[in-house]
């Protein structure tokens, strides 16, 4: 089936409209102080997002929350309805659904748990009963026991902190708390959303239809799917196939093993499957598997922000031996390759960067270097805040020591990648902001000033002290559009697997790449 | 060999002396601010950390660093002088360690590089001078290339930020980089040190010589070695074996690929030898082998603050669907078991536990009732500042639920462990700090409530936000005792590894228990 003929007759594919809801009714918020969690989940982000549509809130209580009215029911609304979010009990959801049904509603979210997700046959009831009185009504559901849409270009979501600007990344995602963990956790790390669907026990709407609908998606240009099981793994199965043919698709199947699929089975009703059965049809229809959701947004950074390497030749570019040593295993042992400096190359390099305190063979301990970089820079600020400094040092200067190091890095014909990277609780000296800009902004200029593919990561961070102190070189790095990662092995695996994927799969990366 | 025999006269282990000198002078420190960065590494460390024997400073230059007067050579400086620290400029050094030998010094660490590790000929002649010299002077060496001495006890050391503290680890780190990540990450999670030694090139007192030196003393009740290479196999195979024997030792064998082995020649001059070699010698004489810091740090709060399990049988409880299934993966990815719960115990909290939004069947997803705990805290409060209250609560409430669901896990007899766990970043609040102080509060409540071996996994930390806002409960976590673990990852590979050990070698076990 192609885009077009799964189409709806504008050209969209189908299911676009429940991401372009014209108005917003959310069901069981009202001004008492203990539903907080449900204005905070629901309310707040569409004001905060800029939701243009109207926002309608139902509570029998009636009243007013934050200036917006509270109608006792769906039917006192005066306009129309396009979507529902559940927060009721779920003994009184087949009463709402009846509801959305005469209102015209077109889909319903279910915040609300309770379903047959719990394994009690008169909650598994429930859940069917549901699904019939939507089917009658013409109702679609979303869930039950899910977070719901987020659009960062309609100004829908369910997490007030939730970047608002769009990106290539369409996720489907079974678990709410996955859901919501992913997109902050990638948004801190430059990544943004075309569409993400937290779906739940998918009792109507499922795996299948989102995976189809992002497949099809211009808007979206790589594709990340958290799935914990399948109701028809044969249609899952072509599914899978049709959308990791169309653009890049990243799977993190929960419940992989013995004890994950009972889980899943007890948190979205799901029929796990078999592993076996899995990792064949992920490997055979070309998805990049991962099994974590750290996992996921480091393989996520690479797609989308990284130059995908021709080969698996890496150097490394930083500070520290005992860092450097370990960042040479965790490549390796992920299968990229740290071959040695070419004489040629080390005879040049020598002449930029002293032995003593140096490592000059790859990996590269470029810490003096660095320091002569970095030191200068304090005596040129003036008084000017030290970020803003950095950042048009780092962006916009250069200089004539690391042009000639990554020259000479260009002659190393055998290269694919450089990756700079900049180990932060390693030094005798507790880390400040002052040192962490100053160092990270030497380390990010000789990255911007390489023309290798690259990557930094920003690592070893030992507490509470070096994590608060790194945060503007962390954000410095992101704003500059480089790939960061937070540890060496999350860049190692990331990168390896960007590097067989654009071995495989040239023309699907080209796919992102034009988003 | 016994340690009596092994040992001085006075019974103490030999090397005792280098951790306990009278006197240390700095050479190199001058009142020049572009050396701030010594005196940061070594004199302030002796100044903060209430080292009670004579600080001396040397340099040519003479003058004053903070109300010290710095001596022009060691000659000058009035009493004897038992530890040196080299901090001058490597071509400088011969003179230094002949001028020890004549003022009776008995060892010289040297934080000046730039010798065998360069891989120069003129470098390793050098190195090899060193030691000519200091052998016909009477005087041991630590390093060159290295940081040092630390030892808490007298306020020893080469960080201002290492805690004064002492504790059962007894570290010996070839890298004085990692020796920092290393003592700074475990320090964030409770962990204490009796002495560490970052001993860079090992050119006379070597990892050999401080493995038996750490076996034998006797305020070491683990050791964690990170060694790059050794160029005597055959003793190290002795040492280990006899360290292995006397106590739990973690190795972290740096230079384990072919590229890193390369590393470690240019980072240490370390001759890295064959994995395979390494792999088998570990495994006969029963180290535990981790492969990163990171992995260090969390065996070894497993191993000093964890209650060994007596199997693999693990139940978790906490919060969020998604990332209850992810833990249940990771847990059984390491080779623990999640069994499902039986029907009985299911039934006994089916009355604690509200159904809709948890899962009742191993995982344990306890959201309400940790709501229902922590939420009536902050009503409770009375304007006292809340990380105080929450301290006391966590310390010393009870709960008569938690108490029930304690005293159902515990007539569960197959389980031999119960990990409670907090996801921060699942939820569609903004993580803050008042939200997660009471949600980790009545985790660790429900945590100390429990007489199983247990262990506290807070993890799922996206951003900045959710790292600040977790910081002081994360903090009375670990002041609480509780075996700590930032994620699920890194907890079960390290609890696998200890219910491992315990079945092995108990006795082995006990000696850090005892210490």
């Amino acid at each position: 089936m192609t885009a077009a003929a799964a189409g709806s007759p504008d050209g969209s594919p189908p299911l676009d409209y429940i991401f372009h809801p014209r108005s917003i009714a959310i069901a069981g918020l009202s001004n008492n102080p203990a539903r907080w969690f449900i204005k905070d989940s629901f309310l707040t982000p569409l004001v905060r997002g800029g939701y243009n549509g109207n926002i309608y809130l139902v509570h029998p209580d009636g009243g007013e929350v934050d200036g917006f009215p509270v109608h006792r029911n769906l039917k006192e609304i005066p306009g129309p309805v396009d979507h529902v979010v559940s927060c009721i009990p779920a003994g009184q959801t087949p009463g709402l659904v009846e509801e959305c049904g005469h209102k015209g509603v077109k889909t319903v979210q279910f915040y609300t748990a309770g379903y047959a997700e719990t394994g009690e046959p008169d909650r598994i009831d429930l859940q069917d009963r549901l699904l019939q009185i939507a089917r009658q009504g013409g109702v679609r559901l979303i869930g039950p026991n899910c977070m719901g849409i987020y659009c960062p270009m309609e100004g829908v979501g369910f997490c007030a902190d939730f970047p608002r600007e769009t990106g290539p990344i369409g996720l489907v995602c079974q678990s709410g708390g996955n859901a919501d963990y992913m997109i902050r956790y990638a948004a801190a790390r430059g990544l943004r959303f075309s569409k993400a669907v937290s779906y739940g026990n998918a009792c109507d709407i499922n795996e299948c239809d989102l995976l189809e609908y992002l497949a099809d998606d211009p808007e979206t240009g790589v594709i990340a799917a958290y799935i914990e099981g399948t109701r028809d793994g044969r249609r899952l199965a072509r599914v899978l196939a049709r959308a990791a043919a169309a653009k890049p698709l990243v799977v993190l199947k929960g419940g992989f093993t013995e004890g994950g699929g009972r889980a899943t089975a007890s948190h979205t009703g799901s029929l796990a499957g078999s592993e076996a059965v899995w990792d064949g049809l992920l490997r055979q229809v070309g998805a990049i598997r991962v099994y974590s959701v750290e996992e996921m947004v480091d393989v996520l950074v690479a797609l989308v922000r990284m130059v995908p390497p021709q080969g698996l030749n890496a150097c490394t570019v930083g500070n520290g031996g005992g860092a450097s040593v370990m960042a040479t295993d965790e490549l390796e042992a992920a299968g990229l390759r740290m071959p040695p400096l070419p004489p040629n190359v080390r005879e040049g390099i020598k002449e930029l960067i002293d032995l003593a305190g140096s490592m000059l063979r790859n990996p590269i301990d470029a810490g003096p270097l660095l320091s002569a970089t970095g030191g200068p820079m304090l005596l040129a600020l003036d008084g000017r805040p030290l970020d803003e400094f950095i950042w048009e040092f780092a962006t916009g200067a250069s200089d004539e020591r690391w042009v000639r190091f990554n020259r000479i890095l260009g002659d190393w014909t055998e290269l694919d990648m450089a990756i700079f990277h900049f180990a932060f609780d390693i030094g005798p000296t507790h880390m400040n902001e002052t040192i962490a800009l100053v160092a990270g902004g030497a380390l990010l200029l000789a990255a911007r000033l390489c023309s290798l593919p690259k990557a930094v990561v920003l690592h070893s961070l030992a507490d509470d002290n070096g994590w608060q102190a790194t945060e503007k070189i962390r954000q410095i790095c992101v704003d500059m559009g480089f790939p960061l990662f937070l540890s060496m092995r999350g860049a190692a695996g990331a990168i390896r697997k960007l590097v067989d994927y654009n071995r495989l799969y040239p023309e699907r990366l080209a796919v992102l790449r034009r988003s």
